[in-house]
């Protein structure tokens, strides 16, 4: 049918309202700048050249209470994770035009005559390392640019630094949709620029230059933002995912030790619940990788290129899990593994555990849990129980005391639909998602786990005091 | 295909690096609880009972200069408007209810022995009205509710109010999943709690209840939220559309004259960007809407019932622009006539122009430009003039001054895409968005604008503090 503004005029109730209700679906066409509802399955004319059909819909049904609609609308997020070498190089454009998918699109930006205009958002310490660096790539590439240089903590995690961000974005006077707000740090300064970029003018696009392990394996993998809030971790934030994440593992050569580990503890995570693989990997590599931060040694060829390989596969993996899910609107999710005591604890003992410390040591536990119910045998319990020490991760924490797991998991319940959705793993490299975990079970699990760990925890410290001296000779300048 | 553990290990890329860019594209598949990519095209095996496909799409491009994925996932937002009637009748369980839209799920959340909880924010003008039955409301159907009754106005309009309602709502303790947040009041106050909502544990439910005439036909219908930030309308927000907005135009009785006429600019704007009828509804029933407070008083036939028609076109006309463009991935939006100066407008002289007075300023002037450019006839441009003025919406300003007209579409550039953008009218209840208003077409729309319309302001004015008596004998109690 031609769609004429009498089609659109016709769905207009009367004064008169009928006996019976009346469901009606619409479709939503585009004829030159106009929307206009049809009914569904009514067929589309091919007279007008410029008709576009939307995919959302719109269902009216009218009844003697009075009218509803029921509105249906798909949203498609696209965002693009690059892996790249030597981003700091002015000559490497990724960081100005890496972002934009059609390369039409890349053309007409470059063959602008107006000059190219960059907010970056950096951490201070990262600023302190890189910073000169990062002025002298846009020096160099003549654009013209603010750097905020913040410091991005836990403690500073809040929406007070996003109102900073916001506030020198304004002044700072950006085009909403051609100038994405560029972050360069750990996960705490990708989450705030996040939420600071999702919140201005509603959505104005930004990148994630992720520093340190942790968030090159798993904030900048995702879609979510957001800042503590009146102690609780992450109880503000959103979904929005970033234009583009890039990723250049040289800065983690930069990143101390226990920081290896702490991304390690992520990358565990998604071994142990999804890819013995990976597994394997950090059980064979794990102190290799630690020592050499992650970047590629050609010459330690038995080592393949670990690096490479764990993560990559930690990033697969990861994306398996995120982008179906990408609203987390299905509750179930393998990724939360670590995650359901960790909130708790992290916040209770800041700053003295990392994000992935605590989540290590939640996971520590919920291996217990996985071994009480008898989804995991000894042996297998005891071989992860061993990979994460020699991560060099803690396995137990004075503070998460039987208490504190049992707030943890009351706290999950609000936020998971009343089920505690308790990923466990059934096996080395396999998980399955649990409901059904008795509170015996778990008191068995916390005592066996107090009286193997605690000890042992202690003892790793004192290692770790003692312990290697980190950088080996093949690290990259 | 079995989707297998090693068909997903399958993908991990070795140590050496084609030469050749490779693109590969995944699907996502869920087997049990676990997320696995396979190939675009590959087939599904039938022997697994709980394969789930995703929508959601990963691109795997490795070339020598590193991998990367492009991630593509849709969102599907799904939410209610209902009209209802004597919504705060304890009777009525819309309020508690109406946002589900599965009746097995009402079925369950009835049957559920734990205690119904609500956390209501209120505009406290509103709660001095309707507060007692509100209380009422939820008291005799038996829910445990805090009411917090918070000053909503476009001065308080900031991240400020956010917090303090997120602060109250954390001490409330929510379900974040099942325990919708209530908003009860204009615009204001229904953009703040849809932030504070949709940030809240990244996003908590949230309901609409309007209760002002410009709120009915705009702020329910669609996604937007926000506050205004550094003197900027709603420089924050977001676009996560509630649960359900609930309509009830008794509500609208209680609101002065000159609130009803702000509403009626948002109307007037969709009438005359897409729909000749409802135009038509204004020009005869303008007077009769303001006098009856778009109550239905059958005692006056020959209006027939011209309070809902005109709310119910009005709302259908915004659902057909929205819907299909919910988070204004399109920039070129006839819902932004009346839009592209009075923000500026409105903040600048805040608090003397109301939002949809603000708007009509703005339409008013655009109507001279769409004559100027030859898209109206002289005729056309007088009835819509008239029209506004019968509507007793301002249609000029002394704020509105050359320069700030300027300075706005210059901003309206930088949130635009670098093109105005510019609908207009085209005749009566049609339109089309124009990129090519010469400066001096504008100029000249301005000066005759000023000469027309300066003196017409004045002498309205002086009618509305002489004006007529509101209120009739027909409205409701």
């Amino acid at each position: 049918m031609l769609v004429t503004e009498e089609a659109c005029a016709a769905a207009v109730p009367g004064a008169t309202m009928p006996q019976e209700p009346r469901q009606t679906d619409f479709q939503l066409v585009r004829v030159r700048s106009t929307w206009c509802r049809i009914k569904k399955g009514e067929a589309l004319s091919s007279d007008e050249d410029e008709i576009t059909l939307s995919e959302a819909k719109i269902g009216e049904c009218i009844s003697e209470g009075g009218i509803s609609w029921i509105i249906e609308a798909p949203i498609y997020f696209c965002y693009k994770v690059v892996e790249t070498y030597n981003i700091l190089d002015p000559s490497n454009t990724t960081l100005l035009w890496g972002h934009i998918t059609d390369p039409q699109q890349i053309e007409l930006a470059m063959a602008s005559k107006r000059k190219l205009r960059r907010f970056i958002v950096i951490d201070e310490v990262v600023d302190k390392l890189y910073g000169s660096k990062v002025r002298e790539y846009f020096e160099e590439n003549n654009v013209q640019h603010k750097i905020l240089a913040l410091p991005t903590t836990e403690e500073t995690k809040s929406m007070d630094l996003v109102l900073n961000i916001l506030h020198e974005v304004q002044n700072f006077s950006l085009d909403r949709r051609t100038e994405p707000i560029i972050a360069i740090g750990g996960g705490v300064c990708l989450d705030i620029v996040g939420l600071a970029a999702s919140l201005y003018r509603r959505r104005t696009p930004y990148i994630r230059v992720p520093t340190t392990l942790l968030s090159y394996v798993d904030a900048s993998v995702g879609a979510k933002n957001g800042v503590n809030f009146l102690q609780c971790k992450n109880k503000l934030g959103g979904y929005t995912p970033p234009a583009a994440s890039f990723l250049d593992r040289s800065f983690i050569q930069s990143i101390p030790r226990r920081h290896i580990s702490n991304g390690l503890g992520e990358i565990l995570k998604m071994a142990l619940m999804k890819h013995k693989g990976l597994f394997d990997l950090l059980k064979s590599h794990g102190k290799y990788l630690l020592d050499t931060k992650f970047q590629s040694c050609n010459s330690f060829a038995h080592h393949g290129d670990a690096a490479l390989q764990t993560t990559r596969i930690a990033i697969e993996t990861m994306l398996e899990e995120l982008a179906p899910n990408l609203w987390e609107d299905d509750l179930d999710r393998l990724v939360d593994f670590g995650h359901l005591i960790s909130p708790e604890l992290e916040m209770r003992v800041l700053p003295s555990l990392m994000h992935g410390e605590a989540v290590n040591v939640d996971m520590a536990f919920m291996t217990y849990v996985a071994h009480a119910r008898g989804l995991l045998r000894a042996e297998e319990k005891e071989q992860i129980l061993q990979c994460m020490r020699g991560l060099e991760l803690p396995v137990w924490h004075s503070g998460c005391s039987w208490a504190l797991i049992q707030r943890a998991l009351r706290e999950r319940l609000k936020h998971s639909g009343g089920q505690p959705r308790m990923p466990l793993p059934t096996g080395l490299g396999v998980a399955d998602i649990f409901n059904d975990t008795s509170e015996e079970t778990l008191e068995r699990a916390y005592k066996l786990w107090v009286k193997d760990c605690k000890m042992g925890l202690e003892e790793e410290l004192q290692a770790q005091v003692d312990g290697p001296a980190p950088g080996l000779s093949c690290l990259p300048q």
